[in-house]
């Protein structure tokens, strides 16, 4: 075991041998992060090169390459969503002394198909480890991909309590955040907080393929971050889309009703009334997005934030956040604003509201320019 | 006239007096910057309040108060998009001399609506400065708001090179980038990569108001990010709506189409051609996100990415963008990564391509890991 900065010093909980079968992005992250805790995991992907990779970065032993591989306790069945179901029930066949846990996006739809082709419930988990990457493949994994996000584990009603504590386990010795919920719970959940999101997206940047790029230059960073997420994997979305479609479905009918209250209104902006719709739906966007938590999972915004200006130049930022740190104020979170083709940015940085006025005034002394 | 650290040591091509209309964020924040230039800055304000306001700030004198002003060389027309037009009108009349210019962010009204009250079109220049804050009212002004940021010059091809010198002018000092384009033009762009992002982000922040709260935990930088812009001003997103309501609607439709199809596809997900359909969608997002250009307006995702793990406590960030000063690299971005309840968190830092590995390497020896 190599031993690094941030390699948990408490042994793992997890009971090895560990077969993680799949071996891209999320399969090699968690065979890195166990082996890290010195876990003994073995690696099988449909893949000769993704599965020779993930053990090359350090993520496991090929079963190709260094099999045969011991019986494992558990298995992780990390594999595109569209076989997961059948890739649990072999390997709950296969290995009758394993728990088996998935790590799908989608929870019902593997749930359904696993007890279909008649796997025991019981050493079966659906997880679902809430972290991801805008890149996939074996290349693309870390250690420490799952530190500090959500795990949602579903306790099926048939698991046994065995299996459970080997999924909560699992998310807890890779440094993640445990929550229970049934899964379709957990799809409806998703479904606004991830999937509707990505649709958004994706739906918004598509009306910019004809855009002349002179235009696009003027894009300032709102532009930006409703668009980000919309560079995902199309080969992952389809998967994704089609396993959770009834509440993403539900949800967009949501959608399409206030766009067509919406188009109808600016299809008339003069007629009696139709300022007052679109204030409303302006509004209820405003009640929604104050309801996503802060950064601590604390109320929503729960931070007091001031702008400074600094110049694009190495060192300035460090200097400004070094001085932060001096004066002895936490920063709670730091947003860039930037602007096309100029050499100077605003940085915004989230205090405690009562250490606001306090950083102000010691930052102004010290010769910082607070544009707000 | 106070010398700050941002204070341009160029003196100011905008010839004074200067009487600001409309003393909200906008015309406030224009006031400040001049006066850090030395211009004679007047102020008005329907609201005495903000009249009074904006000159506490130091962003010009208050008619009311200091008045009378003298006869100004340059208006700018600063009021709520729906009386603008009107104001503008107005203000070429009572001041014959001047040229008279607007900044609200809808154009093609605003010069019709002038037009059609027989303002002296030589005399007008319509603008739009691309910048704004989720804050408003002068409170929230700032000299810098214009830094750095595109401030798009709409010749009507009746304005006189005298009135297009002076909207220049007046963009050029306050740190602003110039860009011209006709009030179509404009009011097509902005529809596309400011107004329609807007309504999206809030169509999407509606559909959270029910959510309960333990599910919105779960939520990840992609919600964050795609639902930050739904915090705007109901009151001020009506004027602009309404006013630029066609080019809107016409991107709405588009929408509504992906929409249709897409809800059409995901009630029949099994149906043949319904992956390819949801595949399509999303990678036609994917071509619209990679035309977005980067931080200094060239080719879009011009940069590299590393990320690095940091803890949440003072100085920690400082410290590592501190090491990459030292290490002589310059940052391009900087993002951080949050996660709910706890104390890790992740930088991602963006720099030229060309120093990526360079960079990863000396951050290595220093001991810090680098996740990607």
């Amino acid at each position: 075991m190599t031993q690094t900065p941030s390699a948990r010093s408490a042994p793992a909980a997890t009971t090895g041998p560990v077969l993680v079968v799949g071996a891209g992005l999320l399969g090699a992250s968690i065979g890195l992060g166990l082996r890290h805790l010195g876990v003994d995991v073995w690696l099988q992907d449909a893949s000769p090169t993704a599965e020779a990779v993930a053990q090359d970065i350090g993520a496991g032993r090929s079963c190709r390459a260094a099999g045969p591989a011991p019986e494992p306790a558990l298995v992780v069945v990390a594999t595109p969503p569209d076989v997961t179901a059948r890739t649990v029930a072999e390997a709950l066949e296969r290995h009758p002394g394993a728990v088996v846990l998935d790590i799908a996006s989608v929870k019902e739809a593997a749930l359904e198909g696993v007890r279909e082709l008649g796997g025991d419930l019981a050493r079966y988990v659906g997880t679902h480890p809430m972290a991801g990457r805008e890149r996939s493949g074996p290349v693309a994994a870390r250690g420490e991909l799952f530190t500090s996000m959500p795990w949602v584990v579903c306790d099926s009603g048939f698991s046994s309590p065995a299996a459970l504590a080997a999924a909560k386990n699992l998310a807890v010795d890779l440094g993640a955040t445990v929550t229970f919920m049934d899964a379709r719970e957990h799809d409806a959940t998703v479904a606004l907080i991830s999937h509707l999101p990505q649709v958004m997206s994706s739906l918004l940047a598509s009306r910019l393929q004809d855009t002349p790029l002179h235009h696009l230059s003027l894009a300032g960073q709102g532009l930006r971050d409703t668009t980000r997420i919309a560079a995902s994997d199309p080969h992952l979305w389809v998967q994704i889309l089609s396993a959770n479609a009834e509440p993403v479905v539900a949800s967009l009918h949501g959608v399409r009703q206030d766009l067509d209250r919406l188009i109808a209104t600016l299809e008339g902006p003069e007629a009696p009334g139709a300022r007052l719709d679109i204030a409303q739906l302006i509004a209820e966007g405003n009640a929604g997005q104050a309801r996503i938590p802060g950064k601590h999972g604390g109320a929503p915004r729960a931070f007091a934030s001031l702008t400074v200006l600094v110049g694009d130049v190495p060192g300035q930022l460090a200097r400004l956040l070094t001085e932060i740190g001096e004066i002895g104020v936490n920063l709670e979170d730091l947003r860039l604003e930037h602007s096309p083709g100029q050499p100077v940015g605003l940085a915004e940085v989230s205090v405690l509201p009562n250490r606001r006025k306090e950083l102000v005034e010691a930052l102004q002394e010290r010769g910082w320019k607070v544009v707000q």
